[in-house]
């Protein structure tokens, strides 16, 4: 059960456009968070923009992202540099009756603020303990953990889902009446949603490794959190 | 046949963590920009990013992006502020032999430049044409165009793709030596990738539709781009 406060949208975090789209129960921000493998992380460098693929894990109202010591846009977020972490799943096509109206169906999770740069070292094993789980769940007992040089190559950031915003978007289209044809059209436009789904494979063994050796149950039984 | 230069990076999009996975071919980024539905808008808003996901469509070396006029995202897009633009796709999971060595095999185009608010009415419907049918083939002749109102209401963007740049990641997982364990372990550690695809389901009609109207094949026998 989920006993958080719900989100307290400040101005930045409150949803203006399409608002009858936001959600403000934290629920929704941890299961979209949680659905999600891969994020996008925005800073700003010299004045402008930079937008990355980052990898992450949530523990409870904690976010960590990882990278590696070299990445600018990790130095620009671990030095207290303002961020954007945005994850979002798109689940359909929207095919209205007016181009105007096509749209898709998705979930979106914002978050704001200001990422921590995890020094106590309990913690940063921690934090990557919570991003590799949440990448791929079991490795972390299952694989070597990292030494001492790999920790030092590794900034761990901690960002709070404080300030944060949820949209999702589900249903059919929201043509305009006049667009809707009545009763009897022998033609009318097709219109309605074409479900996108993101699916795992087959694994592919390393071909370093000894022929015929089988993929655990972490692997083969892994299942992607279905949209809520 | 794709004969534009191949991509002159600057130094903010020059590919520096990872050079190897860098792809210096104008073909590999319209094929990843090609291949997705939605991107990653950021712009700087007071001082922080924002960013959030935004339609697209690409013709020849233009992206058009559009959004409501309400919008404050595209509204500092349309001012000349600095925007940077990305499409990811994940592509699998890496399974390592060690937690430091995990990863995603991912496409991944980074465009950075300031976006041109279209205004002259031929280019912006030209941009909506290029957007609608990037999203869903072969609607923008089978729907109502937009009207007078729908037009004012809606923001038209063009972002060149000038300064881009475009990271891709494949393969097995790069293990150190150290954890590769020699012909004869018993029981190795499975590494190797876990695929990860974008898949359509089977349409659903819009309730006001009348029942048993067909699904046209625009929409049934669409298809996504698989992965370059």
């Amino acid at each position: 059960m989920d006993t958080a406060p719900p989100l307290s949208p400040t101005d930045r975090s409150t949803v203006r456009r399409g608002a009858k789209r936001a959600r403000t129960d934290r629920a929704d921000l941890h299961a979209v968070l949680d659905a999600g493998l891969v994020g996008h992380l925005g800073v700003v460098l010299d004045g402008a923009p930079v937008v990355l693929p980052t990898g992450y894990g949530r523990r409870d109202d904690t976010l960590y992202l990882h990278g590696s010591t070299g990445a600018a846009t990790l130095r620009a977020a671990a030095t207290g540099g303002p961020v954007c972490f945005t994850v979002t799943h798109l689940d359909g096509v929207v095919y209205a009756r007016s181009a105007f109206h096509h749209s898709v169906n998705y979930r979106c999770a914002v978050v704001h603020g200001t990422a921590r740069t995890v020094e106590d070292p309990q913690e940063k094993l921690l934090g990557l303990e919570t991003l590799t789980e949440h990448l791929a769940p079991g490795s972390w007992t299952a694989t070597r953990p990292p030494d001492r040089r790999e920790l030092a190559a590794t900034v761990v950031l901690a960002l709070d889902l404080t300030e944060a915003s949820v949209k999702i978007r589900t249903g059919p289209p929201g043509d305009d009446e006049r667009d809707v044809p009545a009763a009897g059209d022998p033609d009318p436009v097709w219109a309605g949603v074409l479900p996108i789904s993101t699916v795992l494979g087959e694994p592919q063994p390393c071909p370093l490794l000894p022929p015929g050796t089988a993929a655990p149950s972490r692997v083969t039984g892994r299942v992607l959190s279905p949209p809520g």
